[in-house]
């Protein structure tokens, strides 16, 4: 069963507004087994609708609408559906008492632009509104299905959620899907493919691989669809099997576990305590650790010590160790990780200082250029890398990997 | 002129990745007056890519496309156009050469599948690929122009901005179109609207005004279009001033304005030092701080006190201060303070403490509940705030209003 996606409406198409409704929905429908082919975000106006449903009807049996629905004169969509399928517009009992109710519930006086709004297709079934004045409408041609749905997103949600999916699964028989997310960090998605090339070359034809890379970590995304919901279980638990161990140093978790998430858990297990010595990411590894709720109960707090002085007066590290190494040298971050668990009193600090750019580069240590150390009392790593020369990744791509050598670290010594 | 976004891949026609590429993409093509008629998401197949193309160049001098360059098997876009445009793929030395250095800062070796990516389809003009492997293509087939670049957000970003745009800019020509920002922090939309009603009632026809709302911000944009070069600069400089005026006390600056950047010239002009002591915000009032190269010249660190026994410890809050009045206080704040300038001994200290959620609320103090103060050696302004219950949002919008407080503070006391 495949759908489209139709958005209306100038704000999305001038980048004003994000497309999120779009993923949302296409993430509901895939969750019921349905293939989104297409997005399509066009203008409010007749001609774009209409071609585009002469375009997107054709390979899809379900078309998921949102947008131009409001009261004002530049949203037509409900009178181009109206006419696209051959219905009139008639007075709606039910759709103008949720307007009275609406407006009476903000204490306003029904105006004449919303009075329109309770005129519907007489070819629909409405879809009331509980949040907002512009009812919903399923228009059910032959074998295909074509919702219409208020852009507001909340008012959208609670439509689809609630009146289209039951409608839906009412009318249609469904294949199975089932999605299983591997979730890698500090390794390339070129490496991942040369790891699992086997894997590959005899993927069974039920299954898809995708590769979703971001900023130092790699989403490897397992798709199986099909009618025998045993068979998909056993390749997708048996392809997951095999890629997870084939990735296992860079294994953070599966589906919706987040990074920052699984750290704290680690340090919550193995009751350590942690705190950070910042120089080149200047606070963006303390703000992934305090992104998760309740991190306060193993991580302590940080020294950022963007100035020199701060990496002397306040994480004792020595004049001379800066003078003849430089503040962007292992020497350093030894003394910062030294410094940091004397001073917080944790399990474990990490440091990072490099040379996140765009200036301050030199031959011996270019742009990019980053230590990342991690120390307990009787154990430190310290590690160089080159990065980027892009100072909003360097400073992004520092942290989650100083994070991963955190994780190695926890996993290896306690 | 028209332009057609077509963005390629399976994480966004299913809804795990936000098509933020197609709005700003969006964005950029209309700031140069061109008019975005659909923005489409399909699948990495040859069917889709070859059905799209023939649908959207109909319509359409520029299409710009997205994603599908990897150097997985699933990346199909670059031999689907090499082939869709009539060329043969060639190896081209220069993308090599790229791909070499990607590797080679990394201390990798290029492996199999990264070589295939610098074979390119000899009917394009290629596009470096500063920040990865996949070089971009630009296709010129009678008056229109395709362009093929990575799905990845910040690689995508640069060959647009540095090398298609100008491209265009030379090929063809553009109606004067000209774009003012007008930028603001710590107000809101509808405050603005208010403060500025006698103006949006009497803009001449050739302007438009646009709000862009983002967290503790809001950009004003003028757009004037025509071609009356002389009437349009006076229209757009006239409602500028306006403008300006109206919301001077939270005008932070215009167009390209950071305000981070903004906030470190005035530091540098005054010659003053700051630091920042950092509860709830968790390093991000740091990291928004420390994101302008160069902000070390004034900014010389933080401590980011999570823990309780780091507020006592090293920024010397006193125990009854946190046991009678709590972390979220007036009274600690004032004490964090206090301890940042003899710290760090700077000019001056900025600090943060508040309940940033979703868990933590009480009666007395929910969720959102956010103490913001700055000092100098002789002033001292502590402000409570109820922001949100999202935690993100609280914390993007303290360590922003903190920021609006530094600034307001510096221009009334140095």
């Amino acid at each position: 069963m495949n759908a489209n996606i139709l958005t209306i409406g100038d704000e999305l198409l001038i980048g004003n507004t994000i497309n999120t409704n779009a993923s949302w929905i296409a993430q509901q429908l895939n969750l019921l087994g349905v293939d989104v082919r297409h997005h399509v975000t066009i203008a409010d106006t007749q001609e774009d609708i209409v071609n585009c449903l002469n375009i997107y009807l054709k390979d899809a049996e379900i078309i998921v609408i949102t947008g131009g629905l409001g009261p004002t004169n530049d949203d037509i969509t409900k009178n181009v559906l109206c006419e696209y399928f051959g219905g009139e517009l008639e007075f709606n009992e039910e759709a103008y008492k949720n307007i009275e109710r609406i407006f009476s519930s903000k204490k306003r006086l029904i105006n004449e632009a919303s009075k329109r709004v309770a005129y519907l297709p007489n070819n629909c079934l409405p879809i009331q509104n509980k949040f907002g004045t512009a009812a919903g409408m399923i228009f059910s041609i032959d074998n295909k299905t074509i919702v219409s749905m208020p852009g507001v997103p909340y008012e959208m949600k609670a439509m689809l959620t609630n009146d289209f999916i039951p409608y839906l699964k009412n009318r249609y028989t469904f294949p199975y899907i089932i999605h299983k997310h591997i979730l890698t960090v500090g390794i390339g998605e070129s490496q991942i493919a040369d790891s699992i090339i086997d894997f590959e070359d005899s993927i069974p034809k039920e299954l898809k691989l995708a590769y979703l890379p971001n900023i130092g970590k790699v989403k490897l995304r397992l798709t199986a669809k099909g009618n025998d919901i045993d068979y998909l279980n056993k390749i997708v638990t048996d392809a997951t099997a095999h890629i997870a161990h084939k990735v296992k140093d860079n294994l953070y978790g599966f589906d919706d576990d987040v990074f920052e998430q699984k750290i704290g858990e680690l340090l919550i297990q193995k009751k350590l305590t942690l705190c950070t010595a910042e120089s080149c990411t200047g606070g963006y590894l303390a703000h992934l650790l305090t992104s998760v709720a309740g991190s306060s109960a193993y991580y302590h707090g940080s020294v950022i010590a963007y100035d020199n002085s701060i990496k002397k007066n306040i994480l004792n590290v020595k004049k001379e160790t800066l003078d003849s190494f430089g503040a962007v040298s292992e020497q350093t971050i030894s003394e910062m990780l030294d410094g940091a668990l004397a001073l917080f009193n944790t399990d474990i600090a990490l440091a990072t200082s490099g040379i996140a750019g765009p200036n301050g580069g030199t031959a011996e240590k270019p742009v990019g250029t980053v230590f990342i150390g991690i120390a307990s009392k009787n154990e430190k790593i310290i590690k160089k890398h080159i990065f980027t020369n892009k100072r909003d990744v360097n400073i992004q791509l520092s942290s989650t990997i100083a994070l991963f050598m955190l994780t190695k670290f926890v996993e290896k010594y306690f």
